[in-house]
């Protein structure tokens, strides 16, 4: 069996908390993360959804204080650590600082793919704050291999020891994740990590594909615990690994027990590729695009789908909220 | 856009029949047919989850006898051809003279991977009564690749005009895939299909593996509703492939209506990956164990997984239901 050679993390408390409408309480939150440590997992992430500071109207409000899911599940771990995601601009230096406090080892600052430069500070105060620090570049489907290796490398000239490798969208098919994984590795010195999504049932696949073109860190939620479709499944993939001859160091029964007894018992739906998250992943688009994309597709009397699929060719990024009515709208002339 | 190229064939109305518990009504299967038929599905599966004569004590029996479902999806199809599944020794030949009446136009025989000679008679038979006729070799994760393409041959050689490389299990990962393709395109001259299971996450990219190393016939079902952790999921390969740059023949957005207004809303719980369907993937052992399996675990208070395990190293198969006790009993003795 080939050495432990990557970090496997655990996003079920962060990008779970789409799912659960960030409504986790302390008490889910002690008993995963009690699982997870128990089972060899390394590193696992706590925040909100939308990382620190999420919790406001726009990005749904959390249910418990995110710091004190934050010490809640640090206070329960003898080994595993606990990581937080930042996306400047949503949480502020402040919140690095106060989740420190709270016990947390490791922050992921993220950013959109092409605009790893607003993250310079953060970064910086990450390794200040003696924290493993990890830079995200998110929709990473929307960037060329050479755009993704030059954001990489600022990531990397800013103190990132990490730098990952995003499917937000669960666009990704395995040959895009094997070119810029494999082209990361030829070009920056810092390890890479690789994040996936399921809406085209491809997380696993992709994964994989991560792993064998060197990512050292990969993402996974249990029962697939995330937004859209999910995340690849954790305890699905520490199966995978074995199979392929890695040692995750994970500990196979005990972390499908904390999936199947703890984190199924508590979840709100079941993570299923439905027509909205398939057509998410098959247009690149991101899911908080969703819920303005139903509403105007009612308005001008359109199908959703027409709607996401062109904003996946038009590049719509985040901030571009209001492009989904102009383009409701010229499907609507175009009919005419 | 490469010209369509292979036959996706849906078994969301026969592999679906275990999730259903074979309940299916007719309603249920008319609505589905209709759909399957206007999204440009060309052979659609309906049977017994076991095939035909399938409706019996130890399989389960069917709610609505199955004739009268293939009778009312073959009533409402314009283009699309029903096809039957018919596994020696559950299914007779009379089953399926009465499946052509009903209105069959394919007949996929299925034998356990090293046992295609017990086929001759019913490949055979398809081939008089003017069907398209498939050798489908189940579990085929348990034999080496000289194996399949042995029992291949044997198949081609009663008349088979397709023959499956199918993963029961959901054991299979893309490489064992693509080996076993590639090696049956090179040997045999009659077409190649694929049948992929989703225990761990990989039909999809098991599916798409067989693709491109040359399957021309590939099964799918709606929302993946089908044993164990369910099938690739039909309308998510359409969006895969034509994102591959197949032409694929289907309507995405019409395939998608059948699964999420249609199929979705029949379902009884939601194809996930859990603890069970997750083992029997790692380990290799047929559903059908299941049952017996929990059984033993309580009797001898060992765990499910541990049994389950031991039968997949041992390479047990249907008809060897005894050995799981003795199984049990010797992880139990084993620990004293």
């Amino acid at each position: 069996m080939k050495s432990r050679s990557f970090e496997l993390l655990d996003v079920t408390l962060r990008d779970g908390s789409h799912a659960m409408k960030h409504a986790f309480t302390v008490e889910q939150i002690r008993q995963t993360a009690r699982g997870l440590d128990q089972a060899g997992i390394g590193y696992f992430e706590v925040s909100h959804g939308d990382g620190l500071g999420g919790s406001s109207l726009q990005y749904g409000l959390s249910k418990v204080q995110e710091l004190q899911l934050i010490e809640a599940a640090a206070d329960v771990c003898e080994n595993s650590k606990v990581s937080v995601l930042l996306i400047p601009g949503i949480g502020i230096k402040e919140d690095l600082q106060d989740a420190v406090k709270a016990g947390a080892k490791m922050v992921r600052v993220a950013t959109h793919v092409t605009e790893a430069d607003v993250a310079a500070q953060h970064i910086a105060l990450g390794r200040e704050l003696g924290l493993k620090t990890v830079g995200f570049l998110m929709m990473a489907h929307m960037a060329p291999v050479e755009k993704v290796v030059e954001q990489a490398k600022l990531f990397e000239s800013y103190g990132a020891e990490v730098v990952y490798v995003t499917d937000s969208a669960g666009y990704m098919l395995p040959q895009d994740v094997t070119e810029k994984i494999a082209a990361l590795k030829q070009s920056i010195g810092c390890e890479i990590g690789f994040h996936g999504h399921n809406n085209l049932s491809m997380a696993m696949a992709n994964t994989v594909a991560a792993v064998e073109a060197g990512a050292t860190y990969i993402d996974g939620s249990l029962r697939a615990l995330g937004a859209g479709s999910g995340n690849t499944q954790t305890e699905v993939m520490v199966a995978v690994l074995e199979r392929l001859g890695f040692n995750t160091g994970v500990d196979l029964y005990k972390i499908m027990d904390v999936a199947n007894e703890i984190v199924a018992k508590f979840m709100q739906r079941p993570q299923e590729i439905t027509g909205s998250s398939l057509i998410m992943g098959y247009s690149g688009v991101y899911s908080s695009f969703l819920l303005h994309t139903q509403a105007a597709a009612q308005k001008f009397g359109v199908d959703e789908r027409d709607i996401l699929v062109e904003l996946g060719r038009l590049k719509a990024v985040g901030g571009q909220e209001d492009l989904i009515y102009d383009v409701a709208q010229q499907i609507a002339l175009a009919r005419v």
